[in-house]
């Protein structure tokens, strides 16, 4: 007889194989789809993601689950009964009409987006913008009605299920007390020690080929991934089939490079998920904090150390050193590079010091715009009065550099970018952890190996799935609950020495 | 108040959109997905076929269709009923049991097809092949039972609704009666014709350049549509978003070079589609014949014929000579080499000459295994016995320029390869109408003008999507039924004279 915890499984099965298709259709989305096609798309996609609200919704889900709650389970199991029960009461929010709606409205304001943003379009993107706006605050009231949390809160949960903004607040406030004097006292320190830029042009298969070269030896699973570029770079598709991008620019390798470095830790997380619960809630990857935990480990704890230089430069060279400038090709030059903190508008290209900043300047409008404090028609103002504030910069006209530059609003994303920040903190306290097992560990990155760095990875966080919380994580790996304490040492670690 | 023909529409639409995903999914599956990727992408392939199954299947559409048919609908409407009637009964033939289970098992022998061609392994590939005909004759065995057609008509009437296989004997029997002892004076009509290969290496990029500009020219839409590579040249993709796809060989680019005007055929019918009936029945491009006659109208009737070189030269040139070897490069050699008729193992690469014994045998076999006159293990046999008596080559242990060389049988398709030469036959009577009503079509082609070729194919063929059955639309457009006259009129024409 088959057990209402073995039907709970079909289910999920059945959900998994049309999140598959969702995941491979967004990222044909970004990565293939003419212009022209956007609008089928938009409405075959809706009516997906509308399709999957409702079998998320059968009623025969909740009855499965209190009946299983009372079977012989493990403790595998269990764990896995307790995350549908927690997807049953997220997806029963939203009305199927509703979740057709959003799809269509944010993916009509997306694909305008990549248009708009080069044409630094603020007034038709706008409109476009107040739409999305709309449906995220609707969306918000309606999750907060149900569970009871914050509008921002029950946002937030579902990037990163069970952490709230009380305990960002907390690690953001120390990071705005403390990261101001130390980024000027790092500025100062770097001031003697300047820098050159590679010359290009390099040849956008060049550039291709050394990344490829890279996360091959950082384990990147061929067989079940690719590497393809687009408007704005991610790791999309499925853990069986992973599709990273990035974006080339013949000028500067660096930052694809880069960016490559950092897709691939989402990428190892994905693939690396457990095999077994592939289909199931437990089988996913947790939220997003820990998530971005695993690629700013290897971008940032990694990729930008000088042990990872030293292994990457001869690699940078084969592919792209043409002769001449010696200087700048040298393992000093190409670390201060990597390592060089200067505040920018883009948040994708800034050096962890200030990177902060974009986050906290986005966590803080994001709810402004959710509490109706501010509207989008006040965006490109607020923007410009807090990136003068934070980082120095003003924004005033430039759409396409300020508030225009991510994906994640034009989308309907919002209650997303504080993962970012905690995603740095989760790598700093993650790589700290696994300096004290492992002191070798640095050792290892010059030479290139990467195996026993993944299986600790894998052990230690990527086989657990979705099991634990981001908070129960970091305090069963790093012996601590998230907190900015790691992170601040590690800036000054590698900053001030 | 919703009328029921209504209600049909707005089901077909859903219909339509789950349709996109699939198109696109399985677009990705050939180009793009890596190959540890592939089961996961079957099962999800499959669930989405196995649902969509479902909801042509559910019983309220058939209520609908009854009482559409009470409703006061215009002529175009009517037609769509009757096409939805027609696919209500086709789509309630199969369970979703059996629809998830053949695609799971097609999916997975085309998978490893990929590989076990390369690997000229049939005795691997037998046992899965032998799998996917165990469902082909269920399928036609359901089929038949449920329609009173015969085994091969009730596939046959998959691919070109209303066709039957004694249309189709007629039609090759006339083929194999004339063309051979045709074939034979054109063999030796050409002996004092010789020609010379244009000397590679082609870059790949150069190629697919070329390729961008004469397909543009053509009038193929690249804001709804794009060019990739594939393992086996197709036409995918919806009318919305069509994804066509070549491969490149870096020693010779004449073949990939037509293969992409041959996808451009398909492509521009599925472009041209009427876009208010996009979503429905009617508005979908017909059978597979009428289809094929698209791409041969372009691939033979346009391409192959030296009014056609004469535009694409300089083209060639432009992007591929390199210098020397002028005799190659000339209008009278390439339109020799592309008008070079010789029996040769693959289908794809075949001429128009010899390209229709290609599928007679193919057609010859599907029929005995369905009737259970051979079976799986015999094929390499049988392949070989009819590849010498139709062309005089054997394939003797050559299984991948052999049986194992096309797409259609490891993917499930058998009563498909028909509609290629008929589709042969479409091309050259719609070629002989277009150039009766309008005798500069010649010159036109010479000038690289397509404007008026499209416009008459898309007033004739194209914009009336599934109306017209193929017999009707060739007696409408052509004033006769297909035939093969014009065909052999067209090749006499062409390759003696």
């Amino acid at each position: 007889m088959t057990t209402a915890y073995q039907k709970l499984e079909d289910i999920n099965k059945r959900i998994h194989n049309f999140g598959h298709l969702g995941a491979i259709l967004s990222w044909d989305e970004a990565v293939n789809m003419p212009p022209g096609s956007g609008e089928a798309r938009a409405e075959s996609i809706s009516e997906l993601y509308a399709y999957i609200s409702e079998v998320k919704q059968n009623p025969e889900i909740k009855e499965l689950i209190e009946k299983a709650k009372s079977e012989d389970l493990d403790e595998l199991q269990k764990a896995n009964l307790d995350l549908m029960d927690e997807g049953w009461k997220k997806s029963n929010v939203l009305s199927t009409d509703f979740v057709r709606r959003k799809s269509m409205t944010n993916m009509k304001c997306e694909q305008a987006w990549r248009r708009l943003r080069s044409e630094n379009n603020w007034n038709e993107f706008k409109s476009l913008m107040e739409e999305v706006v709309t449906l995220i605050r609707e969306e918000a009231e309606m999750r907060s009605a149900d569970t009871g949390l914050g509008l921002y809160d029950s946002l937030l949960d579902l990037y990163e299920p069970g952490l709230r903004s009380s305990e960002v607040d907390e690690i953001f406030n120390q990071l705005i007390a403390e990261l101001p004097s130390l980024r000027d006292e790092i500025t100062e320190f770097q001031q003697s020690r300047p820098f050159t830029k590679p010359e290009g042009p390099f040849a956008t298969e060049d550039q291709k080929a050394l990344g490829l070269e890279i996360i091959n030896a950082m384990g990147f699973d061929f067989n079940r991934g690719r590497l393809d570029v687009s408007h704005h770079p991610f790791c999309g598709g499925v853990p069986e089939d992973v599709r990273m991008t990035t974006r080339y620019s013949k000028e500067d390798f660096t930052e694809s490079l880069m960016g490559i470095v950092h897709e691939t830790g989402h990428a190892r997380y994905e693939q690396s998920l457990p095999r077994t619960w592939i289909s199931q809630p437990l089988g996913q990857s947790r939220g997003m904090a820990v998530h971005e935990g695993q690629s700013l480990f290897f971008e940032m704890q990694m990729g930008r150390s000088k042990e990872f230089i030293q292994f990457a430069l001869p690699l940078m060279k084969k592919h792209l050193y043409k002769g001449g400038n010696e200087e700048a090709w040298s393992e000093e030059n190409m670390t201060r590079l990597y390592q060089h903190v200067t505040p920018g508008y883009i948040r994708v290209d800034a050096d962890e010091v200030t990177y902060p900043f974009h986050v906290i300047l986005r966590y803080e409008i994001e709810r402004d715009i959710l509490d109706r404090k501010i509207e989008v028609k006040d965006l490109p103002e607020v923007w410009d009065a807090k990136m003068q504030e934070y980082l120095g910069l003003s924004t005033k006209d430039n759409y396409a550099n300020g508030v225009m530059q991510d994906v994640h609003w034009p989308s309907g994303a919002m209650g997303y970018f504080p993962t970012y920040t905690l995603g740095a903190i989760v790598a700093s306290q993650l790589f700290s952890a696994l300096e004290t097992a492992r002191p070798e560990v640095r050792s290892e990155i010059t030479k290139g190996e990467f195996g026993n760095i993944n299986k600790w990875l894998e052990e230690n966080v990527w086989s657990h799935g979705s099991r634990y919380s981001v908070q129960e994580l970091m305090q069963k790996v790093t012996g601590k609950k998230l907190n900015a304490d790691t992170f601040i040492k590690h800036l000054k670690n590698r900053y001030l020495s």
